[in-house]
Formats: structure tokens, C-alpha cells, sequence
């Protein structure tokens, strides 16, 4: 049984298929905590803001950075769909990665402790989570089947027990929980200090709010999917480009039978982001999800579309028809949803390795 | 918030709201354990298998008992519906008592210790579960939002956050866990000491297998769903009452807008059954499941089946178009579900309250 399998092989490190991608506009000090567990790793660091300024990494790290500069200069005029000033620019290192996986976090996030005082090595969960399959398609009460001392229950049909391709592992954060910018406000103090030692399939045909700040996907199932975007600087709207790449690669990963889990890994969230700058930046999202919801909830892509590309050129489509009438804003991002997908050709040509761009970082 | 006024009130006792009831064969030593948990709550107790053996109950409780002779006295040619030797024997119990909810649990399960090794009141957690609303149109990362420390996360929508009146709340099992024979005899050794500190809505759509040892719902919002259906003396299958009457109340509970939640509380499952006795029981259900599956997960009910009643008897005519060609059996179990609402009627009639049925058993 998977389970058994499980508790015999250590997990793979995936030292060479996976990539790490961080966005930032400040100097990498969190990496310092972070070293045992990610400096085996090839990191992609998407500088946000003044590209001017010089962010500083800590020594033995191997890294490429991209500034503004850089992504303009590899894109060219497509360079539109990639955002600027804000963290949904994390999306262009997914694109210009050649790796298998991406785990992306944020620069506030840090190494958390699982109850008994033990640092937790959550990009290891996440290789975890990603290499076993999911299970979508029916709901086991025992949590992942596939995790050691699991298993399926009684009732579960047998046919569905291989379970599904993993594309998605959404990690959890103790400490500052991901709330919105009112629930902030009313609640200023909580903290999330609940260990919940799960991690579960999200069932097909169910919508969840995707957190960009502890992901892992599969690049080569889903990575098309993973655009986080049109945020921040001109744009009517921030703080749900990781929202937005959730209900699309949802949508997506159910049409094509992947898995998406949630729960572990959980990392130690420092500093919750200031309630009135996000209040500004949320509040056309707090109307306009009372409508995209519904929209994803019964978005049904033909039978053709048999690509994640595909896919997720029939939804911009979607977003066109039926959500441009929210706003006008919904046409232009549906644009970019275009855009997105003819740069991700364009720099991971099909069957062939793309020709390496050229980023500005050095490797230590 | 909800939880903060969760965090202020103590968890009411429903006593006079709540009965507690027990299928068994065997005198009721279990309940020496959970005395100070239960003896606050009336019990009704199903005593399975030969009506002239005498069961035990320990001084104190407040019970009635009904056995066979009883079942059919009271029930008269509907008993029929009524399994006989096998632990669905206890849906008589939900068809009797004249309580809002029904905490419902078998007399091998025993009080569980939280990780800090305090005994867990189960039937408390239970009660949470159910007063507090449930979130089945969209996924929380965070799990129940109505717990205390919790809430909906950044993306979820407002207008969603009021909830779905909860129906039934599932709890889960520490130490033996709930497999079929086929794991069972590969994993003779396996012992669920895993606590999930979760308490999670199962999302609209998605079917489980619902167990039948650790199971709180409300009587007046789903209780004529609750039948565990046709099994042991007389029929070709065990061990699947409580994974039909789960299916079954899941499809009604999506059509009525209810919630379903699983997780905590835990009790300790003192005792696997005989796998090879199990097999024998649930080798049918093994094939019969692959079919019966994809059957819930597609079916539909009209709008006009607005009543508990009326979405049961619709499914039972499904069942018998779309399952007696699996094997005979469902048509036996489609009228069964007819006698099933009858009988439920009969003893609940609408808007009074039904004259009480006269049991064996005394009050303690």
C-alpha cells in the first residue's frame, strides 16, 4: 500500500527539479533562518519596485534575480501581463524557471515549529504532498490516505484508491493568519496557534482561497494556470492575484483530474500587512468576488480543451463574456491572460528547453 | 464574530434536547467511562439479536430499551424495514425519540485523550459542531471558521460567511480505525494515533463514507434521511448501513442547503471486528459500491422535493430505476425506504407530537 511505500523511501530533495521563487523589495535576511532547508535549492528572487535598488542575499545561496528592468527587457511589450508593485509579480519566475516544481514564499514568512518544539522543513512536506496523489473525486474522512499510518476507510470505493496526479500543495501559517483586510480590522489580535496535523484534497467542483505566501505546484502539470494577474501599480485592484491563480487552476485541475491538497506544511507568518493600505487595495475585490465566485463555481471548459494552455485560453475567453460587465477591468485582464500564455510559450517553447534568459543576479 | 461569541458562551447541554442512542447485544459496561459525560442524557438503546437475552445497563442512566419484540409490536408489518442482527438495527432508536438531535454510538468505542492526555467529551464537541453553522458552497483553509482562534480567510465571500444550518456532525476514531475487511487483513497492525485538531465542512457535492460509531445529527432537519438501510439477517450484505444512510443524507443535505461536518471528536475504538467475518458481510459491497457511487454523485432532485420525506421517497424511486439492475436487492431496498418514511410518519406525525411508543425498558 501507498502508505506503507511511504514510510520505507525518504523523500526525494528534487535538488534539481525544483525551484524556489521569491518576490521582494527588500534585502533577504529571512533566508538566513531558512538555510538548512533551502540552500540546496536554485532560488528565483523577482524584485519588485525601484529596480535601482540592490537587494542583498546572503552568502551561499544559489540565485537569479529579475528586476523590472529585466522582465521588460526578456518580455518585451508582453512584459504588460507581468505586475509591478505587487507581490503578483512572483508569476514571472515561474515562467522563466526550467525546473519541475516551484515553492514560492513570502519574505515575511519563517520557519514554524510543529508541536513538539521541532522546526518544521516545509518545502519537505511539500515534496511530500506533491509526490503522493490526491484524492478528488471522493472524501476521505482519515485525511490523506497516502501519508504514513493512513489509509483509506471503510466505504471508500477501490477503483478510486490510485487517486489523481498531484498539481497543487497549499501550505498553512501559524501565527498572522491570512485574513482580509476587515476581518483584520475587527480582529486585530488573533493568531492563529492551532497545529492542525492534516493534509487533505480539496474534492472536485469545490472553490478555496489559494495563499501565494506557502505554495507548491507542479510547473510541468499546471504552471500555465499560475498567473497571478493584473495588481498593484495601475491597476484597480491588489491582494488577489494568489485568488485569482486559485479559482483558475482550480477550474483547470478539476477539468483535467488533478489534485490540489491543502493543510501541511504550516510556516511562522512574522507581520501582518498594515489593514488600511489593504482595506484600499481589496475593497473593488470584496464586491467583485461576490460575483467571480459564482462565475469560476459554474465555469465548464469544452471537452478540447485538453492542455492546460487550452484551458486557460478558453477561461480568459469566459472572463471576457461574462465578466467584463463587472468591469471594465475584467477585459483588460482577460487581455493579459492572452498575453500570459503566448510569453509562457514564447520562453517554454513545447518539447524543447527554452533558451535561457538572461537575468541580471549572480550565482553565489 | 461568531467566534468570539463562541469563545464567550459555554457549550449549552441540550439535555432535554438530546437523546443518545445505542445499538447493542451485550450488556453496557462501556458506559461506565463516559457516566459523566452521558448521564446527564436520556438513552435509547437497541438491543440487537435475541429478545429474551437481558441486557445490563449500569445504575443511574435514564434509558429505555427496545428489543425485537418490541420493534415489531410498535412498528407491526412496517418492522420489516428494521434490520435484524446487525448494528442498523439502530434507526428504530432515531424513529422513536421525540428529541431535536440524536447522538448515536457503538458500545465498543470508549473515551478518547486529547494530545495534553485529557479525556475528550465527545458528545460536547459534537454539540458544537451542530449549534455552530456549517460552510459547504466554499472551502476554508482554516476549517471551521465558527471555532474559537478561527475565522474565513482573505477571499472568501462575505456573502457566504452566515453559513448553512448544520445537520450532522461526524466524528472520527483513535487507535483502531475504520477499514473495510480487505485492509483490514493487510494492515492487521495499523492504529490511527493521529489527533487532527480539525473540524471541517464537508464542501457541496462531495459524498464520504459516514460511519455509524461516533454520529450527532438533528432529527427535525434530517432524521427521516437517517435510515441504515437492509442489512445482516436475511440479506446478502453487512456493514454498509451507515455508508447508505451517508449517501443518502449527503444528496438530501446539498439539495436543502445543510452542512455536514467531520472531524472532531474522537473516541477511542477499543476493538477491530473479525476481518474475515467482515469480508463475508461486505464482499457485495465491495462490487456493489463502484456502481452505487457514481449513482448518488449524479443524482438530482426536483425542486419540489422540499421535505426531508419528500426527497427520500424520490430517491427511492431512483434506486429502483437506476440500481435494481445492479442486483435485486435494491429494489428490495427501494421499498424498504418507502416502508422506512411510512413508519417515520407514522411515529412522527407532523406538527404533533407522536403518542409514545411503550418499551421493554425501565427508567433507571
Amino acid at each position: 500500500m501507498a502508505s506503507a511505500e511511504a514510510s520505507v523511501a525518504p523523500t526525494p530533495l528534487l535538488k534539481d527539479e525544483l525551484d524556489i521563487v521569491i518576490p521582494t523589495i527588500r534585502n533577504l535576511d529571512f533566508l538566513e533562518m531558512w538555510r538548512p532547508f533551502f540552500q540546496p535549492y536554485h532560488l528565483i528572487i523577482v524584485q519588485d519596485g525601484d529596480p535601482s535598488k540592490t537587494i542583498k542575499v546572503p552568502e551561499g545561496f544559489d540565485y537569479e534575480l529579475y528586476n523590472r528592468n529585466d522582465i521588460n527587457r526578456i518580455l518585451g511589450p508582453k512584459a504588460s501581463c507581468i505586475s509591478f508593485k505587487d507581490s503578483a509579480c512572483r508569476c514571472f519566475g515561474y515562467m522563466v524557471s526550467k525546473k519541475k516544481y516551484i515553492f514560492t514564499i513570502d519574505d515575511d514568512c519563517f520557519v514554524a515549529k510543529d508541536p513538539s518544539g521541532k522546526a518544521i522543513n516545509a518545502l519537505e512536506q511539500h515534496i511530500k504532498n506533491i509526490l503522493s496523489p490526491s484524492t478528488p473525486h471522493f472524501f476521505n474522512t482519515l485525511y490523506d490516505p497516502y501519508r504514513e499510518g493512513a489509509d483509506f476507510v471503510r466505504g471508500y470505493p477501490f477503483s478510486l484508491r490510485e487517486g489523481a496526479k498531484t498539481a497543487v500543495s497549499h501550505g498553512l501559517w501559524l501565527n498572522i493568519p491570512d485574513y482580509d483586510a476587515p476581518t483584520q480590522l475587527v480582529k486585530p489580535r488573533e493568531r492563529n496557534t492551532r497545529y492542525v496535523d492534516a493534509v487533505m484534497t480539496i474534492p472536485k467542483g469545490t472553490l478555496f482561497p489559494m495563499c501565494g505566501m506557502n505554495l507548491t505546484f507542479d510547473r510541468e502539470l499546471i504552471g500555465p494556470a499560475m498567473y497571478f494577474g493584473l495588481m498593484g501599480d495601475g491597476q484597480p485592484i491588489g491582494r488577489y492575484d494568489d485568488m485569482w491563480a486559485g479559482w483558475c487552476m482550480k477550474v483547470i485541475c478539476d477539468h483535467l483530474g488533478l489534485g490540489v491538497k491543502t493543510g501541511l506544511p504550516y510556516i511562522w507568518h512574522s507581520k501582518a500587512s498594515n489593514p488600511f493600505v489593504n482595506l484600499k487595495k481589496e475593497y473593488k475585490g470584496i464586491f467583485w468576488q461576490e460575483e467571480i465566485i459564482p462565475f469560476f463555481q459554474s465555469a465548464v471548459l469544452p471537452k478540447d480543451c485538453t492542455s492546460v494552455q487550452k484551458c486557460y485560453l478558453e477561461l480568459s475567453k469566459q472572463v471576457k463574456e461574462k465578466l467584463a460587465k463587472v468591469d471594465p477591468y475584467f477585459d483588460k485582464l482577460a487581455d493579459a491572460m492572452v498575453t500570459w500564455i503566448e510569453a509562457w510559450d514564447e520562453l517554454n517553447p513545447a518539447g524543447a528547453e527554452a533558451s535561457a534568459p538572461l537575468p541580471n543576479g549572480q550565482k553565489a
